[in-house]
């Protein structure tokens, strides 16, 4: 029997002021809870999401048994995170589209949708209202939060931002902040978008268009560094299209190329190669549901995400303000996030003298390894949540 | 005193069979030449250039002192390819956009613009034009072919396809083939320049317009692959742009990034951080001269090759042909042609029993240091281009 979710929307009318100086009102926090809340309220766990996510961490929707959650492996009944123990919420950040208030919405100032003047939003910002919906699910303290990529991101700021209501911070495949080279790759995949003259400046909606030229390069710039090097030689390597017809067919393999068969078409348009074939797949289909104002929003976020920065960067003195107990968790081949990025943290914490757990997974799978079923990950975040429970039986 | 340099064209009429089936004719090579040409024709030595680059390798046009070749820190007299003792060939290939016949010239078998029509070309095919303009130019065999990156590739073609016609080989910063990721750069870039309304098809010059927006997404895809992560977080960091107005400013500095000063301006399409300014630089530059056909077809060219594809996937039998002596060199931080890519080359070569030098230098600027003066790569070349000059003496 599969864990079933339920989609909710909690409403909050008071003003959320923002890092720009400005503030949004009259918006709502799409969310999902999974388990139940213990008598004192002690058992909560904040699920934070990365780009292309939502609040529908885990469980399947009523009746549509293919709708998984997206870090559904990791979160459900018996699951690493275990929602027979542990009260778990999925939030869905502002900005986004898939259900919190985002560019889609009416702009309660000028009762137009909000297009490209939604107000540019910050990890500090996203922290900031999911505190308030806590507060609004009269939770005080949360058990963890935990995030990977930009989830990670927010974890560690919940850490920073409201120190005494963060048990455990889980930070997975995550970084202290972006690096020259991550910004440039958000940089060219948001200059595809704003260029793509179905943009209309983020106010496409009224024309009845989508900038789906620029969503599409975005998309497969960012599959590309999703992606190790050594799992798309794997996975794809030089191997024609023809490679794609003989999926399924006999002696074909889903997974293991067959060696490069047939000629070349010479064409500089065609698809010739299988990894052509994936990046415009993927292209196409994150074309067709993500919002483009999202992508630029959600990508300056990362951006612009630098806690040291108020510091004379230094991140020892950003993060003497934490109080929690931390998991960081790596990948080998992760080069968007590299395990030396998670090492800053750990030693930053370390020179705090704070307690940090220390996972760095030799994986093959690159960035995405944090979504993957990988044995020692689950089990590592598995062993972490147990001591969780313990404590909190034991308080 | 520099070295002048004289841009020529050679015309050919016979058609020149290419590797799709087809073939063209009547097509000129444009080429410049730099030392002079020895009795015994003995010291020529021909340079191949990669995607950005032309015939004009060494040396300035007359009058025009800030026109040096792309490769003039390498070639000329005195320097480790030596013009007082070699007779250098610089030559552009088939399908470019700097003078050779391509994209943008006329069809002589339909009187119009070649547009996206120009045939697809591959490494060999520009291997074999070489051939005919040295044969045109009364040279039998070359002391040395040497390219980089793309370069490299014509190179290693030629220790295969005319083996009796290249005593040594240099190959610089280049791979056997392209792997999977080195193809999905090609192909989002592509997609970003055939995407774009202005392209029509590849047949934009008769519209009047060019594709520029594709055009600089591709090339700023290309500048973040061309740099190493380290100088990208040395050069840029994340500095904001107001850094950018220190640059000579009394306590500024060109190399140096100030530290992170000033605030965020909260904005997902205005210039934020440094690198973004660079990269919209770069573009916007390259979008003025480039061609976007003949982008399309370097690009696919790089994809194509791969010499061991005829030998059921071995480099090893495929390097059998080989008859030169070989020079290899990488660059520790190329993430786009990895030393290892290299290494590839140099065993494959070891086990065919071929003399090769191999050096692999400590160089911070990723796949970039081979256009760049580092002391180290200057001075193997210049040894080993002058062991080639103390052969020739001696023979």
């Amino acid at each position: 029997m599969p864990l079933i979710a339920h989609s909710q929307s909690m409403p909050f009318e008071a003003p959320l002021p923002l890092q720009s100086g400005t503030a949004i009102r009259d918006y709502a926090l799409s969310y999902e809870t999974y388990g139940t809340l213990n008598d004192d309220r002690s058992n909560a766990v904040l699920i934070c999401h990365a780009l292309n996510a939502s609040h529908h961490v885990a469980g399947v929707y009523e009746g549509q048994p293919r709708s998984e959650g997206w870090w559904d492996n990791m979160i459900g009944p018996g699951k690493p995170v275990d929602t027979d123990r542990f009260f778990v919420i999925g939030v869905n950040n502002l900005g986004s589209c898939f259900g919190s208030t985002g560019p889609m919405h009416v702009n309660p100032d000028t009762g137009r949708v909000y297009g490209a003047d939604f107000p540019v939003v910050t990890v500090e910002d996203w922290v900031d209202a999911q505190a308030r919906l806590l507060d609004a699910l009269g939770i005080r303290q949360l058990a963890a939060v935990m995030g990977g990529s930009l989830g990670g991101m927010q974890a560690l700021c919940w850490s920073l931002r409201y120190p005494e209501r963060v048990r455990h911070a889980v930070v997975v495949a995550s970084a202290p902040n972006l690096n020259a080279e991550n910004i440039a790759f958000n940089e060219v995949a948001r200059r595809a978008i704003v260029t793509d003259p179905d943009f209309h400046g983020g106010h496409f909606y009224a024309q009845g268009v989508v900038p789906k030229r620029g969503l599409r390069i975005a998309r497969m710039i960012g599959h590309i560094t999703y992606l190790s090097d050594d799992v798309m030689n794997e996975k794809f390597g030089r191997q024609l299209r023809e490679g794609i017809a003989l999926k399924g067919a006999p002696g074909g393999s889903e997974h293991t190329p067959a060696p490069s068969v047939g000629a070349y078409r010479y064409s500089t348009q065609d698809i010739e190669f299988q990894i052509e074939s994936y990046l415009r797949y993927q292209g196409d289909k994150f074309s067709e549901y993500f919002d483009a104002n999202t992508y630029l929003l959600i990508t300056r976020a990362l951006d612009y995400f630098d806690p040291a920065r108020a510091h004379g960067g230094s991140l020892q003195k950003a993060l003497a303000q934490t109080q929690a107990r931390f998991l960081l968790v790596s990948f080998t081949t992760d080069w968007r996030f590299a395990p030396a990025r998670s090492r800053e943290i750990v030693q930053a914490l370390l020179d705090n003298k704070r307690a940090v757990s220390y996972a760095e997974i030799d994986a093959p799978h690159g960035h995405d390894a944090f979504l993957l079923d990988d044995a020692r990950y689950l089990n590592v975040v598995r062993a972490y949540f147990e001591r969780i429970a313990a404590e909190g039986a034991a308080a």
